[in-house]
C-alpha cells in the first residue's frame, strides 16, 4: 500500500447510493488511512504551532453548507492542515501531551466503526463489561487497592471499580456532585452554601469548573498558597489550618482535590499525609494524576500515589501519556453508590431485565451524561497491542529524553532550572544573570525590576521560539516565577528532536539576548 | 482492495518500534478498514439484541493486563462482537437511532488522527473555527434566528453562537449553570435552594441529571402532566399555573426544557405558546430537538420548532440522526456571555495573545470540559459530502418507511397505533380486544384488569421478538398505556427490512395469542 498521491485527494467521491455502503466505506477508508500516515510521515515539516491569524478559515470556506455533495480531502490538506496545531509532532513540546499511538487509533476507529451507545448494560454489554475488566487491568498495574477495583466476589460488600470518563473535568464533576448529595443528605439541602471544596493553588482548573457547576459557593472555594519550600506541593498543616478555620467560622468541610503532577510544574502533593488530615473531618479525597498517573504503572513512580489507599477516588487521563488519543480519563472510586445515588436516574424508556436483576452495571449512572461511547476499545488495544513492559519502556524513554533535556541545560551556564524535574517536564528559564550580564551587583537595580524583567525577557524567548514553527513550547507562572515548560511525550518524539529543539532554544536565545542592551537596567 | 479474509485477522501485528509509526499506521489501519467494511457487509447476520448473559466476557478474558504485546483483532470478531448490540444492523429499531455514515466515520477518524486538544483558539485555530463555522451552516438550514448564529458583524452586538458538546445531557447542564448564576447573582446565591426548573413528564431524564447535578433542590424540579389531549405535549396553561403556584410559595422561576420529539413518542411541546408564558417570568428557556431537530432541515418539518426565536437555547444530538455517529451535540445559545461567565476559567497556563486580543472565541468556556476533540471535522464532512438535498432525502427516507410501517399495521386489526406518528418513530401495541378476543363485553371483565394484561402481553411480544435477534425494539409507556416504539433510521435500513420486520413482529404475535387462553380474563 503505497502513499497518496495528492492529485489523488479529489477522488474522494461521493455516495449517492446508502450513506453507510460497505464497499463505499472500504474505499473511503483506505483512502484516509493513507491520507494519515502520510500525514505522520510529514508531520515534522509542518510548522508546530499553527501560524494562521485569526478569522482565516472564514475566508476560505462558503457561508453556507453546499446543495449538492463535494470532496473534501483536498480542502483538509489546503484549509485545515494551516490551522491545525501539530499536537502529533514530534517537536511539540507544549501544555502535556496528547499521546496518539496506532493501537489507540485502531481502538477509536472500531469503536466508532460499531457506534454503540453503551449507555446500560442491556444497551451493548461488551461496552460494559470490556470497560470493568481494562479498569480493572489498569488497576492492578497501578497497585491500586483491592477497595478500587470491581471485586469478583459479590459477597465482598464492596462497591469500588473503575469507569471511563472523557476529561477529569467530569471525573471531578461527578465525585464532587456524589460527596455533595452525600453529605447534603446527612446535614440537609438548606446547608449547601456552606460546603467548602480545598485543594492547592497550584490545582488545575478543572476544579474550580466543577465546583461552580455543582453549585459550591464561590466563597468557598479555598486555593491554598503553596511555595517553593515546598517544592509548590499543598502542606498537610496548611490543609489543616485552613480547614478549622472554616469549622471555626461555621463552614462544613466537604471536597479535597489533591495533585500528582500540577500542569504548571508537575509538582506532587503528599497524599498520605492529606488524606490523614482530611479523613478526620470526614472529606472526600480526590487524587487527580491526569498527567502523572501513567507513570506510576513503573514501579520507580509509584512512590508519588502512595496513600492513595485511603483516597475516595482517583483519576488519570489515559489521553495525556498513555496512548489512548482523545478522550479517555480513568476514574476509580471506593463507593460507586455514592456515585449512582447522585447521577442516576431510571425512565421507564430504560428499564430491562438485566438492570432489574442487579447483576450488571449502568455506567450511565456513574457519570454526567446518559449516552457513552466504547470507550475502552481504545484502552483495551492499547494495554494488548503494547504490553505493560513495552508501555513501561515508552514512558521510561519520554523520561529520559526529559534528563537529557535537563543535562543540556545544565551545560548552559546562561539558563537554570527552576523546580527540580519529576517526570518527563522540564521547567526552564534564562537566568537573571544571563539577561542582566553581571550588572547585578550594581547600585541602582532593584530585585523587583530584576523579576519582572527576567519574566518579561523569557516571554520574548518563548514567543520567539514558538513563533518560528520549529518547536512548540508553552509557560507557567510559578511563585512569581515565569518558566517555560518542555513537556516531553508526543509519541513520534526521539532524543534528536531534543537535542534539536535545545538548539532551536539556544539560537533564539542569542538573538534575544543580542538584543537586550544596558537599557534593560532600570 | 478485497475482504479481510478471517486467517489473516492474526496478522495484525506488534509495534516494537514507534507506537506511532506511519507504516505500522499504515498497514494497521488498511486491517481495520477492512475488517469493518465486512462487519458492515455481514452486520444483518448477527442477532440485533446481543444475547450474551451478565458476565459474558470476564470468562473469557484474563483477569490482568498482558506483559508483553498481543494481537488482538481475532478477539474483537471472537469475543466483542457477540457483546455488541448492533445499533448499525438494518434491522435496528430500538431507542433512537445512532446513524453512522462513511463521512461520519471519515470525520472522526481524521479528528482522531490529528489528535488536537482545542480547549481555546490557540491550541488548534482550525478546530475552533471549522466549529464556528459548520455550526453557522446547520443553524441557517434549520432557518435559526440570526440571533442564534456568529455575526460576521462585529458592531452587531450579538453574543449568539453555536458550540458542539458530547450529548444533550451536557447541554443541558451548561445552559441551566449559565441561567442559574445569571439568577443568583441577581437574587444572592443564598436562595440557590429556591430555584425551580420545569419540564413535562416525558421530558428526557437528562434534564433532571442536569438539575440534580447543578444544585437545584429536588423539590424544585417540576415534572408537569401530560396527557393524551394534547398528545403528551406540554400545555402552556398547566405551565402557567405550576409557575403562579411556585411564586406564590416564594419560589423562583429559573429554566423550561421544551421537547420538539419526546424520546417515549416523539412529542412535541408547542414552543411558541411556552415561551410567551416563560418569557413573563424572565425563565431561561432550552428547546430540546435531540432526535427530531435534524429534521427540521427538511421545509415540510420546520414548523416544529417555530416560536424557537424566543427560546434562550436549542441543542440537537447529529450522532442520532445526522450521519454523524457519537458524539456530537449541536448547541445554539443567544447570550454566550451567559454560558462564559458560568463556565470560563483563565489560569495562567493557558494564557495567550489571541485570547487577550478577544478576536477569538476559546471554546472551553462554552463546556464542562477543558479538553475536547475536534467534533467539527465530522460534521463538517456529512454536511459537505452528502449537501443539504441528499440529506433531506435521507431522512424523508426514513420517515417515509416508518409512514410503510404505519400502513402495515394499520392492516392488521389486532394492532393499533398509540399515539399519531410525527417523524420517523411509530408507537404501537396490541389492542386489548386481540388479547380478550371477544370477551370484553362480558361480565366480571374489569378496566384495570384489561390495561393491565394487555399491558403485559405487549411486554411478552416486545421480549419474544428481541430474544429472537431478529430485529430490535424497544418500549415505553404513556398515559399508562406500554407500547412498542418502532424507530427507524439506521443508516442501512431499506423498505424491505421494515416490511420483514413486521413480518417478524406478526409471527410472534401468533405465536403469543395462540398461548393466551381464556385464563386471561380475570
Amino acid at each position: 500500500m503505497g502513499s497518496l498521491p495528492t492529485d489523488n485527494l479529489e477522488s474522494m467521491s461521493i455516495c449517492s447510493q446508502n450513506p453507510l455502503d460497505p464497499d463505499e466505506f472500504r474505499r473511503q477508508g483506505h483512502m484516509i488511512i493513507d491520507f494519515l500516515a502520510d500525514y505522520y510521515k510529514n508531520v515534522e515539516s509542518y510548522p508546530v504551532r499553527s501560524q494562521v491569524e485569526p478569522g482565516y478559515l472564514s475566508k476560505r470556506l462558503p457561508e453556507t453548507a453546499p446543495n449538492h455533495s463535494e470532496t473534501i480531502l483536498q480542502d483538509v490538506q489546503n484549509d485545515i492542515i494551516p490551522g491545525i496545531t501539530h499536537w502529533q509532532s514530534p517537536n511539540y513540546f507544549a501544555y502535556f501531551p496528547s499521546s496518539g499511538s496506532v493501537a489507540g487509533f485502531l481502538g477509536e476507529m472500531l469503536s466508532t466503526g460499531f457506534n454503540v451507545v453503551g449507555f446500560n448494560w442491556m444497551s451493548s454489554p461488551a461496552a460494559t463489561e470490556l470497560e470493568s475488566i481494562v479498569m480493572n487491568w489498569l488497576g492492578q498495574m497501578l497497585n491500586l487497592p483491592k477497595s478500587f477495583l470491581f471485586s469478583s466476589d459479590d459477597n465482598a460488600g464492596s462497591s469500588g471499580g473503575g469507569v471511563l470518563q472523557g476529561t477529569t473535568c467530569e471525573a471531578i464533576l461527578c465525585t464532587l456532585t456524589a460527596s455533595r448529595d452525600k453529605m447534603l443528605n446527612k446535614i440537609g439541602r438548606e446547608n449547601i452554601n456552606k460546603l467548602v471544596v480545598y485543594a492547592s493553588d497550584q490545582t488545575h482548573c478543572a476544579l474550580q469548573k466543577a465546583a461552580q457547576i455543582a453549585g459550591i459557593n464561590p466563597k468557598n472555594f479555598r486555593a491554598i498558597a503553596t511555595s517553593k519550600a515546598t517544592d509548590f506541593g499543598l502542606s498537610p498543616q496548611a490543609l489543616l489550618s485552613t480547614i478549622l478555620a472554616d469549622i471555626e467560622s461555621g463552614l462544613v468541610p466537604l471536597f479535597l482535590c489533591a495533585t500528582v503532577g500540577t500542569t504548571s510544574s508537575t509538582a506532587v502533593d503528599p497524599i498520605g499525609p492529606l488524606c490523614e488530615v482530611a479523613k478526620q473531618f470526614g472529606i472526600w479525597v480526590h487524587v487527580d494524576a491526569a498527567y502523572a498517573g501513567s507513570a506510576c504503572i513503573c514501579p520507580e513512580f509509584r512512590h508519588f500515589i502512595d496513600g492513595v489507599e485511603e483516597a475516595d477516588s482517583f483519576s488519570l487521563n489515559a489521553h495525556k501519556w498513555f496512548f489512548t488519543t482523545l478522550d479517555c480519563c480513568c476514574l476509580w472510586v471506593k463507593d460507586s453508590n455514592a456515585l449512582v445515588k447522585a447521577l442516576s436516574t431510571s425512565p421507564e424508556y430504560l428499564k430491562n431485565k438485566a438492570t432489574d436483576s442487579k447483576q450488571v452495571i449502568d455506567y450511565k449512572d456513574w457519570q454526567i451524561a446518559l449516552s457513552r461511547r466504547f470507550r475502552s476499545m481504545k484502552l483495551w488495544l492499547v494495554l494488548r497491542s503494547y504490553g505493560v513492559a513495552n508501555l513501561r519502556s515508552f514512558l521510561r524513554s519520554h523520561v529520559k529524553m526529559a534528563k537529557h533535556f535537563d543535562g543540556l541545560i545544565a551545560m548552559d551556564k546562561r539558563f537554570e532550572i527552576v523546580v527540580p524535574r519529576t517526570f518527563a517536564m522540564v521547567c526552564f528559564r534564562l537566568k537573571p544573570a544571563a539577561i542582566f550580564n553581571g550588572k547585578l551587583g550594581e547600585n541602582g537595580v532593584d530585585y523587583n525590576c530584576i523579576e519582572e524583567k527576567t519574566n518579561e525577557i523569557n516571554s520574548k524567548l518563548l514567543e520567539s521560539v514558538n513563533a518560528s514553527g520549529s518547536i512548540y513550547m508553552t509557560h507557567a507562572v510559578v511563585g512569581g516565577v515565569y518558566m517555560i515548560r518542555f513537556a516531553v511525550g508526543a509519541t513520534l518524539t526521539e532524543e534528536r528532536h531534543v537535542s534539536m529543539a535545545w538548539k532551536v532554544i539556544q539560537e533564539h536565545t542569542d538573538a534575544i539576548l543580542g538584543t537586550v542592551d544596558d537599557s534593560v537596567v532600570a
